[in-house]
């Protein structure tokens, strides 16, 4: 099968040999139907030709673009993607698809293309959470403790709305609000949280976020640049080449502000069932060249580098925390496309995430409106 | 070329796909000789046939045993290696070549086998530190401030003989007292130093360490394991199987203590110009179903399950803490055996490491005895 990593330098190569997750796949029972298209290298914003299934007019959001789309236009019941920012949250949301990222490190990414090894993350679409728990069982995904049955009204619900809410399209202010209600009204104990003080820090989450995405990236392109650098875009050329200048003792400080961070928001998390969170900022946006806008996501983001460059990786809250994540595509838009909601784990419950979203998931697309 | 992992279950497999470090070393110019033996999955002890090229009845130490004794064995001037543990210094100690193990994440591992990803590191082994350099420069490894020159007598040497000392055979304690009193000789400032408090909490660092060993190698092996376990070593069966019974929560909290530590390391190492550690515990020993004994690591390790199943993994101070390591093979033990010396640097030194190396180096080779 060919693979690409939407690069015209691998244009027509074969790798020959299975990543780790498609031979677990295989294992496992799965037909594997064919690969997807990424953009270039899942760095570039804009990418291959596909469109959104709901409205060809419209991105199916980057960079695991093919997979959602695949997914939500009935072709496969279920696809692979990898999230380094929000690459599996956002396609997923904008094509109205349920996903789910799991816990960070909990499945092997070897065999696949790497852009930031402390986070990228393989997630999968699936068309039911009960899909997704296939390829979770698959997969080998075990909590300390089985979960078990939880009744919808011992489920509480922490809603955050995070730092960058100020900043969300009506679209997934709508679809926050009508989510929180009707888990309430469920009888669901929903409770609106702020984050802990540590992570309410825009300006050092963001910092902390671009240094250890530009760090890590020069290693990961190296091999490109060296070998045909006038076919890799510019934005990765200038990744490689440092050209934001960051500095070592920057990456280090970095991930020690990640790991003070990651702890804070886990800890929180723990405290209740699941989080609820914004997946997207509101519908998918007009055109194909932009994957998706970074409005939402620009507190956590926000430098001209970044901004120029890498905004369909965006961070959402649940990769650089490494937390579990679960999409549920329960709403719609002002324009007739879905808008979904995360719900949110701590770290290596991703089982027991998939139980609560049984439950809530159950309830959102009974009452949301979007049917998959 | 055939890549099989030290494992029947890749028996002539052919990749078809050069590794990341591989790919970027033939955009070098490097010719690719071949590929050489590894013990299975560079998770057991007892592997191949290679033999120490000093001593055909002695381990040349393991996992990366190939790579290390072609060196040796002058078949070929540079090679590469991967160390999760011990894998790179530890039979560059047994058959008295240099090494190189860069900060961890400063070289892309895709393309390899994993293991641990908190811990897996590329590593080369060469005939001197310029050859060393030649693989730093091939891999753009850049300091944040390029290094001057240094005269030897403005060098500060931490002599910093771990926890774990009294495990340490003659060969060892020779090679480390001689190492110190030729540096001291020669005008370099000397200065033993001891661990920072959280580092010398053997509990909790050999805790941490099993715990992530054995949580990562879980997913790690999982492919191997539902494809054809019966071809896969008892003990990496044991780690897919959990039979240590590691929880996810001693997983988070290992990471946790390990960020810790690694950080207090690093802010002690930022003190000196090198800190100068033991490579293993002695000469290579006798025989070839042991790749090397654990004594000296112990105290990071101890526990039933990794004495039995992970004798060489035993941790060296380098490689959890992600800084960087030169391995000088000076001195020669009891047998005739080398015995070799590490070089620590902070992470994202390579450079400054690399030269002060050159200045020691020159120093230690010149008067240890060992001749490459």
């Amino acid at each position: 099968m060919p693979t690409q990593f939407g690069s015209p330098i691998y244009k027509g190569h074969q790798s020959g040999f299975d990543s780790s997750a498609v031979a677990i796949l295989r294992a496992a029972g799965a037909l594997i139907f064919g690969k997807t298209t990424t953009t270039e290298f899942t760095v570039s914003n804009s990418g291959p030709d596909t469109t959104n299934p709901h409205n060809p007019n419209r991105t199916p959001g980057g960079s695991s673009c093919g997979s959602a789309a695949a997914v939500a236009d009935y072709q496969v019941p279920l696809s692979l993607g990898s999230q380094t920012g929000g690459s599996v949250i956002r396609p997923a949301s904008f094509t109205g698809v349920f996903a789910m990222k799991p816990t960070y490190n909990a499945i092997l990414i070897e065999g696949q293309k790497t852009f930031a090894p402390t986070f990228d993350t393989l997630g999968f679409f699936a068309r039911s959470v009960e899909d997704l728990q296939l390829l979770a069982d698959a997969f080998a995904l075990v909590d300390d403790k089985t979960p078990g049955e939880i009744p919808l009204k011992e489920v509480s619900v922490a809603v955050m709305k995070t730092p960058m809410w100020p900043e969300a399209g009506p679209g997934s202010i709508a679809a926050m609000n009508k989510a929180a209600a009707i888990l309430k009204s469920r009888g669901a104990q929903v409770e609106e949280v702020t984050f802990p003080t540590e992570v309410n820090d825009y300006v050092v989450l963001k910092g902390s976020q671009k240094v250890i995405l530009g760090g890590e990236a020069q290693a990961s392109f190296l091999r490109e640049y060296w070998i045909d650098k006038a076919n890799l875009a510019a934005e990765i050329c200038d990744l490689v080449e440092n050209t934001a200048n960051y500095t070592n003792k920057e990456r280090m400080e970095a991930f020690d502000a990640y790991a003070r961070m990651r702890n804070a928001v886990n800890n929180l998390a723990e405290n209740y069932s699941v989080i609820l969170a914004p997946s997207a900022v509101d519908e998918a946006p007009l055109g194909l060249d932009d994957m998706g806008s970074a409005a939402f996501n620009t507190m956590w983001t926000a430098s001209d580098f970044l901004k120029l460059h890498l905004v369909h990786h965006s961070l959402t809250l649940q990769q650089g925390f490494h937390m579990a994540v679960i999409h549920i595509p329960a709403f719609i838009g002002a324009n007739g496309m879905p808008v979904g909601i995360s719900l949110v784990a701590p770290r290596f419950r991703d089982q027991h995430l998939l139980k609560v979203n049984k439950i809530l998931g159950d309830a959102l697309m009974a009452e949301g409106g979007w049917k998959v």
